[in-house]
């Protein structure tokens, strides 16, 4: 498993090339910014959420992203029948177990879905990936040396049970599968003060799985393209604000170029 | 029918002057940006979908924009009880068809909502106006000549049965009534990368309906009021984030000269 | 009663340092732009709505904003459930009447609220908190002599029968308790032409409330930042667009010496 800015741009055209359909049943607080970052990426994003269409959208998409931000019974019974079409037509399924650990309801939402799709992709923050899989992490007990080693520790654990492909975000992000792990180190401090960059990094895995079926290093190009379009973004940024606008105006400008200049493994 | 740099700045003046409130029963991804689409060219925005309170907000409003996009069933119950209201008010209907011709459901909810209530406006882009004709325009077969000209087609059969202004958008926009054809020009190529600038297209034939009963004029000067702030936010413009908000800047600083310099039929 | 630079820097300075969970249950129009203002100035938001989970997150927040535009049945009854769990937590509670006094719907929703949990703080524009205690102010009849008089009438009733801290934005802001009335001239006319930034003021007071249990204080402190990042924001804006954009830069940025350079009582 290796990634290369050649390999990255590769996807990258492939997406602008297909502009494949991303079917994304998520949280309220992001639709909007999540549909802009797949456009300007080069994808066609489709958010549908009433059972009486779950199946029929995913049926014609190329993935499926699950988000559980904003979570309600009714939209949690669309996440499952949308699952199951997908699977039977072989899309990938992407999770974003959005603030598992912060409450029951959600931790056990996550892991419910997670135990009856094996998704493809599982992409969280470091509580979110450990709170999915305490009890596998709990026999490692309180020796590991850091929050950062023991989300590591909690992904490997995951990825070993349910053979997805599973994705920290941090400073670092880390993409885990059975032949090893990826870390990239691009981004840039104040993303984490923009809303839902975490969810657009779920959505952007569903567009880079889409045209790669190598899903680690799909997942591992989605990291290094947010990462490289946050770093453009935060060059004339004032503030979290235009930030934002900059992270989109960077997705749909990025060139070969960028990518050989800003990538770091 | 025919528009000027004139006509359509009156329409404008007089959203300014009046601000008449919008209904919206409109999908979750654009509503921050249609409302403020809404508000910087001057008008009253409101979202509001439960059944306890619909009617009474269709009641005090001057136009009633219904978007189908992130459809469910209790939305769709919604949508019936304003659309009576709105009738039985005579304040103009508007639908946008989102998503039509991708699912069933979709087809069959905008093609049921628009024999039931005959809205004054129908905006789509072209596969949406086909989807919602099928019947009528197949017995044209395939000859055809373009899917542009298949659209056209079927905005003119489904002007022809249900009296509606109906409105093609895409590199051209098309307005059709029974009087015959508009053809507006303006517009850039980047507008379909932001999120809903089609849903918010709708939600402007919802405010200049509101002051210009004259609803074919009135779709027109909307469409022409989007292209051309469209234009001038391209100008300086990014990529699809800084043109989401050059695009709101434009609305509410455009002027007389502004319209006469860019207006293209 | 009395705020200054000092008063307010100390409280940016807490949220930046506590970073508070803010729990929000508010209208789909707003939750984006809401949430990046917490983020921008310091604070933790989260969205949640789901019976089954909003008193879990109330109990683990410092404070719960309860936001009433885009209402329906089923969110009632989880801002009732969030905030039993709130007032037994001693976590003081915002409400935002979005809408008061435009349907009965949102007037009887808002008024059932406060009396059933005193909130620690209301906050509306002028008419909505008139809508709120219309009985109380009708008593005083005709003779008020401007309606922001009258709103002012409104709030110190509304204060008078429920001890809720209550704030009238618009021009100027008052903020009124049991001690007498605070004048905030912060803010700028273009201000209204942004959509949510009233729904933005009440969950800035979340994060002031959060941090500074002398409520009347908090609230005058959230009042006079959201004007004068506003302010900062005019100065390069060309519109309600950049205006937005340049908002959250300027909550991001703040300092010290904006606060002293730009507040006015």
């Amino acid at each position: 498993m290796n990634i290369t800015p050649e390999t990255i741009w590769e996807d990258v055209r492939a997406i602008r090339e297909q502009a494949p359909l991303v079917h994304n049943i998520t949280n309220y607080v992001v639709m909007n910014t999540t549909a802009n970052a797949l456009l300007a990426l080069g994808a066609s994003p489709v958010m549908a959420h009433a059972r009486a269409e779950v199946e029929e959208m995913a049926g014609i998409s190329s993935a499926l992203v699950i988000n559980i931000g904003t979570l309600s019974d009714p939209w949690i019974s669309s996440m499952n029948l949308a699952a199951q079409k997908a699977d039977s037509c072989n899309i990938p399924i992407i999770i974003d177990p959005v603030g598992a650990g912060a409450t029951q309801y959600r931790t056990t939402t996550a892991t419910t879905f997670i135990q009856a799709f094996f998704p493809e992709i599982i992409r969280g923050n470091g509580s979110e990936i450990m709170a999915l899989c305490q009890d596998g992490v709990a026999t490692k007990g309180v020796d590991s040396t850091s929050e950062s080693s023991l989300a590591l520790d909690s992904a490997k654990h995951l990825n070993r049970t349910t053979d997805s492909v599973v994705c920290i975000t941090g400073e670092t992000d880390y993409v885990v599968d059975k032949t090893g792990v990826i870390a990239i180190k691009n981004g840039h401090p104040m993303m984490p003060r923009v809303t839902g960059l975490g969810c657009t990094a779920s959505a952007l895995c569903g567009a880079f799985a889409a045209v790669n079926s190598r899903y680690a290093t799909a997942v591992a190009h989605a990291m290094a393209v947010m990462g490289i379009a946050g770093e453009i973004a935060a060059e004339t940024a004032k503030g979290p604000g235009s930030l934002q606008t900059g992270f989109i105006d960077a997705l749909y400008c990025l060139t070969r170029d960028d990518i050989e200049r800003y990538f770091r493994e």
